[in-house]
């Protein structure tokens, strides 16, 4: 590997040093109907333009009166007041309650003009017109005041929410039909190899050709993370080829994902295509990841490229840590993402090399309440199948090397699901 | 709420029982193209049928040769072999390797016939058509052997499996351009209440109608189950209206969800509508959650109908709790659901009733390396608001009193990220 990786830099570090030199592209927005805008990234500040509930509202089933003429009301001495009419959810009473009347009232109706308490309806004997009330109540006893779940002016989602269902609910709540939102990151992709194939009438007889498994991987990833793919397909390692799909891509996309060509050997033109296509070109090449060291992170004036390596578990790796949060940062998501996690108790010694973050690939098992987190072995270049029936990752940071049998352990889950090879 | 909730069952019982009484229906299956197939359900189980790598290929850079023909070759002691061809990646050699002779061969192109095993570039002394070899080597050193990351007929991926970025990459690799899958889960979804509205020109001026929010949060989490949603609007209070509505939905969809007339009130028909539309009728009546106690869970024949609680956050957390699971059984998903947790150390003590579960809204907020977390106030009814800034829900099991300040307890996070509100 030589003197070129001479000054990897540590996973974090690098991340970091990255997210520093890119800017958050100026990106359009657009309205789209509310029921369209899930998971799509919030592009203003929402405020609550109502109060709701729009109006008091009774909490009981029972009469809405003014409090001050049951004063005095006992099981002893019960008052009378004269039943004026129903207020009922949808079909509210449009008079006013003046002294000793009552409005009989559902919970969730609108509590009339001039009344401020609810009665219980237990508490009340009804004869025809009249009630005889048992029990005094207290101002804004038995009422849901207007505004209590929402007030007019506050805040009630941010810029740079992704929104979920009950962002959606809320936003429908004040009336809104439609939400300003930023428009889909556009993604560009190509993987680099003369031994790349993205099709074959029969893989039997594939000579020295390879399928390229590995811009389907990311193509789907990408699709997971809500963007428009722009996929340039398979380039041959060509360094003029190289080069005209970066600035067609530079012109046409928000950021560029390569794949392959990263490492050092004679035929990996893509650094130097990256270098002669502008500046500053690489900023990062190589990290402490294994699986995933040969990354090469640039930037051409602002257009940032990451170039993932081709080796599946590599490509894996370096984009769940390096594409995705770049990603977000360029969709102005807010907030920081916390990956799926389990912890597990390790059934065997996991051993690293200091100064390089490990990427182990487990199995997890249930055992009575607990979980058991089993390394899987990698025989020769076993790549793919072995994500596959792995559950998850457990990492061995830098300053560690490795952990012991029975420790418990942090898995950071491949899917959301465990037990899908049982 | 009286006798009808006398026998309401615990969260864990009630979803074992209710798994119990349905069945899976019989899904078509359809084959779609491999990129269309993220996060759907694989419908058969996928198994190797080639070899792959195909071909034996160089691990690295040097001469593949037959390996008898370097024994006792030392730096003292060369060989010479003489080379007959070259064999590149995507361009293999096609004649055979016989005695003392050698084809120079790139890292991953195909070892030619007759070769067993490749020496190194650095152990070789190159003169024209001789190569002097200083090291001996025995039969497969540096040799990547056929099949050695995927042997034919190995299981890939079983039915049931949701297919992941690299579940689809790993199809790929085998040659396939389709998949079966099973059809997306239809269900349908209506809201019933005479007070619910879909649409207001202006939301200030609403006497005692309430928007429907609720059914857009219950779409867009269908959306993320990647369900086919069958939108039957807002049903009137009325009997024969709700009977309606679930004839119809049991003729068009694999299962019904209602939204809202859950609870024992005078207007609450659906769990009538349900039992006279059908036998054996509802099953789960009330369960010990608090919110979301209101949920019924019914079943026409085989069609099931899962009817949650009209308050918001009651909603959410019996379709996160009942329908969430029912529909990735009917999905015949694999495996089991592992919600995004984080532990967190809880700033303020929360109390809750023996014999319910309770579900308490909190916000995280990181302190150095720890998060805290900490519980919501709710005021009034309070309720879509507190849910979309609350980072996560506190679950306190029916067996427990709540939590003391200071302990570490576990978040499901109901995003994906936390911070959104900092």
């Amino acid at each position: 590997m030589g003197e070129l990786f001479r000054e990897i830099e540590y996973v974090e570090e690098a991340l970091r040093r990255y997210l520093n030199v890119i800017k958050q592209p100026s990106i359009e927005i657009e309205e789209v109907p509310l029921e369209e805008a899930l998971h799509r990234i919030l592009a203003e500040d929402i405020t609550a333009n109502i109060d709701i509930p729009p109006f008091d509202r009774a909490a009981m089933d029972g009469y809405a009166v003014r409090a001050e003429d049951t004063f005095g009301a006992s099981e002893n001495n019960p008052i009378e007041l004269k039943v004026i009419g129903e207020s009922k959810i949808g079909d509210p009473f449009d008079g006013e309650v003046n002294e000793n009347e009552a409005v009989k009232i559902d919970t969730g109706a609108e509590v009339p003009h001039g009344a401020n308490a609810v009665i219980p309806i237990e508490y009340v004997e009804e004869e025809k017109d009249i009630i005889k009330v048992y029990k005094q109540v207290a101002p804004f006893d038995n009422i849901g005041k207007r505004g209590e779940d929402i007030k007019r002016g506050m805040l009630l989602l941010k810029n740079g929410t992704e929104l979920k269902p009950w962002d959606l609910a809320l936003i429908k709540s004040i009336g809104l039909k439609q939400v300003k939102v930023y428009r889909k990151l556009r993604v560009g992709v190509f993987s680099t190899g003369n031994e790349l194939i993205d099709d074959a009438t029969d893989v039997t007889k594939l000579r020295g050709k390879i399928i390229d498994t590995n811009r389907t991987m990311i193509k789907t990833l990408l699709k997971e993370l809500n963007c428009v793919i722009i996929d340039y397909g398979i380039i041959s390692d060509e360094i003029d080829e190289i080069k005209n799909a970066i600035k067609k891509a530079r012109s046409e996309t928000d950021i560029l994902i390569t794949i392959g060509g990263t490492s050092v050997g004679e035929r990996d033109f893509l650094h130097k295509a990256i270098n002669e296509t502008g500046t500053p070109g690489v900023i990062i090449r190589g990290i402490t990841a294994s699986p995933g060291r040969p990354l090469v992170l640039s930037l051409i004036d602002e257009f940032p490229i990451i170039s993932l390596p081709g080796y599946p578990v590599a490509t894996f790796v370096d984009f769940m840590e390096f594409a995705i949060p770049v990603i977000e940062f360029l969709q102005r998501k807010r907030g920081y993402r916390v990956p799926n996690k389990v912890r597990a108790k390790l059934v065997r010694r996991v051993s690293s090399k200091p100064g390089v973050r490990h990427y182990v690939r487990v199995k997890l098992t249930k055992k009575d309440t607990e979980l058991l987190a089993e390394p899987i072995r990698i025989t020769g270049s076993g790549v793919l199948s072995s994500v596959v029936k792995a559950d998850g990752f457990l990492i061995i940071p830098e300053d560690k090397e490795g952990y012991e049998a029975g420790e418990e352990v942090e898995i950071i889950l491949l899917r959301n699901r465990i037990g899908v090879w049982e």
